[in-house]
């Protein structure tokens, strides 16, 4: 079957460019002797989870406690939840453990850290303490005295089990270059390696010493003190990354397939079937590069830059290409087909519940993937 | 069950507000003596479906072809694809069609006549012809020639049915003021009328003379010579739309439960478990109103906005909100709840499957609803 077969909108998942991706990142982490636990956020897919944990243990991260479920129903139990729980997730949490989940939870919070220690589902809950390694969203200071304070809580509590630190360098993003990547990839390890440390001379244990973001995972150099890395969105990167130096262009293994469906030349666009919903309204890219819009224009077969033609706009359902020329039209008859690389994989594939799978530019899978909460 | 049942994020939907929307909305245009196509687009719910329709005749608008399907199943027949088709979707439609759709089609391609025209899947193809009345979009001007070719072709063909013209004033979006959106109400309604009168004039049928977005139904004044209206967000409204004057704050049905998972006292921020999934990275309301960023933070019970706390920040599945003061964290302790007033409720909503239904704080009923292609 060709990408002809296909209704549009629909998610292009090229399986030779996830392998390389997978494989590359597999071996670089086996090279520097610490485990991978890929976040499955980007893909929520068993069948990319495979490609991303071979090589290593088959330990995993996730986002949502639905997909904790969906990869536990896949065969995946050593899987942590990279987002601080709430007290009223616990009872979620504890029934998927019973169900054989190796679930790791986390928090920087001094209350919730109470609530688990005062939880009574009778599992005992592993914990993560959540670093703020620069990053600026959630996470303690390194010095920060509640760290030591949630510690104590959760050590001693007979429901909770204190499983280490955790960081995401995700102000790895906005670097401004591979140097600023590299700094930032320092940064993230000193502050959760510092966190580790206080933990342990107030006499605390802290198996795991986990960090992680795909531009520190590509240009880190020195992993000295960490236990495990969480990169995500290198299984299939995307514009942004492209964009920041975190990989190269034959690096990009997901599209959205789209028909032209009209010929606007009183403007001078040709609309496609790809809007809001199918690219997202994710323009993150466009911070280096505000020509790509909402999505560079490709060839549907050879995946070739179809020069000068970007998703300037999007409405709902219509993604709008203005044309560089008359000649544009008869490249791009009304009906013909394009895809167009996102700026965001991880926000962009959440709108579809499946991968089409090339190989080239025939169909040869079809992967699900799991959504929502 | 109240809210504190439910898992975050999780859509609410309050009832008593889309029964009023929808009741306004379809007393207004009956007061016009004008049909409601209302667009599920928006809400793509059967359950809204019914009340959306409620006291005209059951006619929908949609956006693709699995809305069709999806309305089909639960007896909606009568349905407008009013996204331009491609011939590599004819097959699906006409499979819609010999169950049971009485399915108008869109073009404004002299292209896709053709292929309609010459198509043979055992069906007659009903066909509306796309006219551009400012939105600059998709659709032919009222004055082009191809208007005519399309009709002749369309008409003279056994496989098709010229079935009328369609516009949609989606310039109204970005009108100054309500003056503003009467004006473009009017422009969308003469450039339909005039198109129409073109193809009577040249001998061709046009039954259907169809216009419609939210903000010219709500402020339209005069609808001579059209037979039906197809606004869509105006089940639930949304902050865009109450930013452009298309409604009051009262009118806005939905929201985005969240959880507060972290206190980020050294940067100022308490953090929500509502990101770029849960809330969508549309910030349209942010053209007039910057502060609301991804959407602004309201009491989960009362739904009286909390003043100053609004969504400045996302990733995947955190929100962040810089806090006014020291207040704010007692406020929001960690694990309490908020509800998120999002920028566009149809970027929004497509996140989910389904709808919690409230009357109140308590939840009355659970709304399923279709995403996808």
């Amino acid at each position: 079957m060709d990408l002809k077969s296909l209704s549009t909108p629909a998610l292009i998942l090229d399986r030779a460019v996830v392998t390389r991706n997978t494989t590359r990142m597999a071996e670089k982490m086996a090279a520097h002797g610490i485990a991978l636990r890929p976040h499955l956020k980007t893909a929520k897919s068993a069948r990319v989870a495979e490609l991303a944990t071979s090589g290593h243990d088959g330990a995993i991260t996730v986002s949502t406690l639905a997909e904790a479920e969906y990869f536990l129903d896949h065969g995946f139990s050593d899987i942590t939840y990279a987002v601080c729980v709430v007290p009223g997730k616990l009872a979620q949490a504890a029934a998927l453990m019973k169900r054989g989940a190796d679930l790791k939870l986390l928090t920087d919070s001094v209350e919730t850290a109470r609530a688990i220690a005062d939880a009574d589902h009778g599992v005992t809950f592993k914990v993560l303490i959540e670093i703020d390694s620069g990053d600026a969203r959630t996470g303690l200071l390194a010095d920060d005295p509640n760290l030591i304070e949630i510690g104590t809580i959760l050590n001693g509590a007979q429901s909770a089990e204190l499983a280490g630190v955790l960081t995401h360098g995700g102000h790895s993003y906005g670097a401004d270059d591979v140097d600023g990547i590299k700094r930032i990839a320092e940064d993230e390890r000193e502050a959760v390696v510092e966190a580790s440390a206080r933990l342990r001379q107030a006499g605390l244990p802290c198996p795991t010493v986990s960090a992680g973001s795909t531009p520190t995972a590509v240009h880190g150099e020195n992993y000295d003190g960490l236990t495990e890395m969480r990169p995500g969105v290198f299984v299939f990167f995307d514009l942004d990354q492209l964009a920041r130096d975190a990989c190269s262009r034959e690096d990009l293994a997901l599209s959205v397939l789209a028909s032209v469906v009209s010929h606007n030349r009183h403007i001078g666009q040709i609309v496609i079937d790809a809007g809001a919903l199918a690219l997202s309204k994710d323009i993150s890219a466009n911070e280096r590069w505000p020509q790509v819009g909402y999505g560079s224009v490709c060839d549907p077969d050879s995946m070739e830059p179809l020069e000068g033609l970007n998703v300037a706009k999007v409405s709902q359902e219509h993604g709008v290409i203005p044309v560089t020329g008359e000649d544009d039209y008869a490249r791009l008859p009304v009906g013909s087909l394009v895809r167009v690389l996102p700026n965001h994989a991880c926000i962009t594939a959440a709108a579809y519940d499946r991968y089409h799978v090339v190989e080239g530019t025939q169909i040869v899978d079809e992967w699900d993937r799991v959504n929502g909460w």
